[in-house]
């Protein structure tokens, strides 16, 4: 079975959006065991726009085509799709009775103007939209069905799960079945990965192995293809357990896990409660622990200390210590910890100081330069780093190694 | 002159990451004033790499591809392009020794199954790759002339940057020209600026506006299009003075400016010191302070007072007043805002509590509840909003609005 993807809209084409409805549409197709076969984006041209329906209609089975369905000037899909199916545009009845009583539901005032989104191509069966004014629409043109959505993700996403996956799964002939999962590793590289994981791919059998560098981590996705789901559930199974045997603990978790929700997890489990002293990353750390729910359970408190002074007067770490040692050392970062951990009675606490950039550097300790320090209640501990890159790079491996800090910490991991 | 970008790779196709490459070669062919027609994404399959080639042979004036030109089994760009192309795929002597001179520099041994990127199609032009081992190539097919890029962005956007827009620009005969200027806008919906906006546009003249929301900001992007460079700057200039008058103090900035960026040029500017107090952003507000390099020279201290323990010990906030009135209130954010003001000596405070839910709402006080405080040498403010959706989102619009308070106290806007 072939689908493709189609992006209309001008701030796709010229680069002003990243299409993150294309990658959306093609995850959860491929969640559910179906290919996108191509993605094709065409800005807010007539032209362009008919021409892209042209050259899917008779090649593909079923296109998802997203965007340009709304009430404004430069929204011409409808039109454009009119045209290339050689159909009429006409006032859809049951789309202007979705749009007057969402507005109504709403409490708002409809312009006149706003029911140009009902005009429609004949004949058309609609693609119900619960979270907005917008209704998509079924074209068959050349025996290909495409289904055309608004390109708000929130309202896309609802149709696709509602409507548009199981109307294409009903008509799935398709005998081969595709299986991932994802394992998430932190701390090697993809090269060291991919020669760690020599012979756990079986192409023979249908098992393949792809990495996807999401800095700072790796991906490691297994794929099992086949007509059998218990066979590649099984492979899944045996590839999975034999990677996991030679990623050890770089192997942090797999498919929705996050290193973020991974600690979470630990802390919850554990019932150990946690503080923070961050310099260099400046609140991201606590930023990143407190995205998830429930964080207010064993996050106890953050302290952003910039400044020397802060430093001194809040973690009260010795003048002399920043002194003699400078701001960005292993005995300050240690002091920090062990400032906060007192302060706020947590069970641990974890700091980090270092520097950024790109102002800073010196020839010791060149931009990039980050000490780590965890405290417990009767030990601590400290270690160097010496990280690449821009400000941001910077800042995002340090925080993810001080998440990874914990993580390890917290299941007496080396 | 007809340009798309095709992206080569299972992890575009299956919706693993999302395409940033398209984006940004689009968005930089269009600072340079052209439009890409058509964007095209396939996997890493040789059918399907020779089909997207033939389908763009012939029909646009040049293709920039990026991915599958790495060392790595699935990486195919090259193989299938010399099929497209009809040419043997012969070992590149000129790709071979940059390979071998990128690892010796590096001072790291190379495998010979990295060789394999030297493996191009025969008489093709190398494009070189100052960050990377795999050289990118030409090809000209069907009088189409195909740029083959990696794709490693960092590598990819040098290598655009330094032959591709190069080597497009010296063949450019299109006489139209596109030009462009982007408003950014806090605090007004989408339908409020198009409103306001009305009569901005001039179609006839050549000077269209789009609207682009980017949660929780909207851009406001004008676009002139014609033949003569001086009229362009004045048709933009004469629309985006006329749509600043509208907008007022709406407006934050323009083209790369961010409000944090606009921000932190405030507090270098007038010299104003600034600690925050945060609760339910858990360090968003002080990480995206920091995110920007400088920021030590205003930016004092941060305080994350998750419970209501250390908004009491480290603030001072009392904890009958925690009592009475709840951590999430106007007086609480006050008393937030002057405590850390005390402590750390800074000009300004800004302090934030609030409900990021999902769990924590009541009746009087429903997830998305949020009081920002701001406290001053003499004066102090405090205000109630109340936020719509999830956690990520009630976090993200909670500290742009605090970044925005920021902007406003500092250019004494209301």
């Amino acid at each position: 079975m072939k689908i493709a993807i189609l992006s209309i809209g001008d701030e796709v084409i010229f680069g002003e959006i990243v299409d993150t409805n294309a990658a959306h549409i093609s995850s959860r197709l491929y969640d559910v065991g179906l290919k996108v076969q191509r993605q094709l984006s065409v800005g807010d041209s007539d032209l362009d726009i008919i021409e892209a329906i042209e050259s899917l209609a008779g090649h593909a089975d079923f296109v998802i085509a997203t965007g340009g369905l709304g009430p404004t000037v430069d929204d011409i899909t409808a039109r454009a799709a009119a045209k290339a199916a050689g159909r009429r545009l006409v006032l859809n009845d049951e789309a202007l009775a979705h749009l007057h009583g969402f507005y109504k539901k709403a409490g708002r005032d409809l312009l006149p103007a706003s029911e140009k989104q009902c005009l429609l191509p004949a004949k058309t069966h609609l693609i119900p939209n619960p979270s907005g004014t917008a209704s998509g629409f079924v074209l068959a043109i050349k025996g290909t069905s495409f289904f055309f959505l608004p390109g708000v993700p929130v309202e896309m996403k609802r149709m696709l799960e509602e409507t548009v996956i199981p109307a294409i799964m009903a008509q799935n002939r398709q005998l081969q079945l595709v299986r991932t999962r994802v394992l998430k590793v932190f701390g090697l590289s993809e090269p060291e990965i991919e020669n760690l994981l020599q012979g756990v791919a079986r192409p023979d059998a249908g098992l393949t192995i792809a990495y996807c560098v999401m800095f700072p981590e790796v991906q490691v996705k297994l794929r099992a293809e086949g007509k059998d789901e218990a066979v590649l559930a099984k492979l899944l199974a045996e590839g999975a357990a034999s990677a996991a045997g030679k990623l050890g603990d770089y192997l942090y978790g797999e498919g929705d896990d996050t290193i973020d929700s991974v600690v979470a997890r630990l802390f919850a489990d554990k019932g150990v409660t946690l503080s923070l002293a961050e310099s260099c990353t400046g609140g991201l750390v606590a930023k990143r622990i407190t995205d998830l729910a429930g964080s207010s359970a064993y996050f106890m408190e953050g302290a952003v200390t910039y400044s020397n002074a802060a430093k001194t007067r809040v973690l009260a770490v010795p003048a002399a210590l920043l002194e003699e040692q400078g701001a960005v050392s292993s005995a300050v970062a240690i002091s920090m910890a062990k400032g906060i951990r007192r302060l706020s009675g947590s069970d641990i606490a974890l700091s980090v100081t270092g520097i950024a950039g790109p102002e800073g550097g010196t020839a010791d300790k060149p931009v990039g330069t980050v000490f780590l320090a965890l405290a417990g209640r009767s030990d601590s501990m400290s270690k160097r780093y010496n990280f690449f890159g821009d400000r941001e790079r910077i800042r995002t491996i340090t925080s993810f190694t001080a998440i990874d800090w914990l993580r390890r910490y917290l299941l007496t991991l080396p």
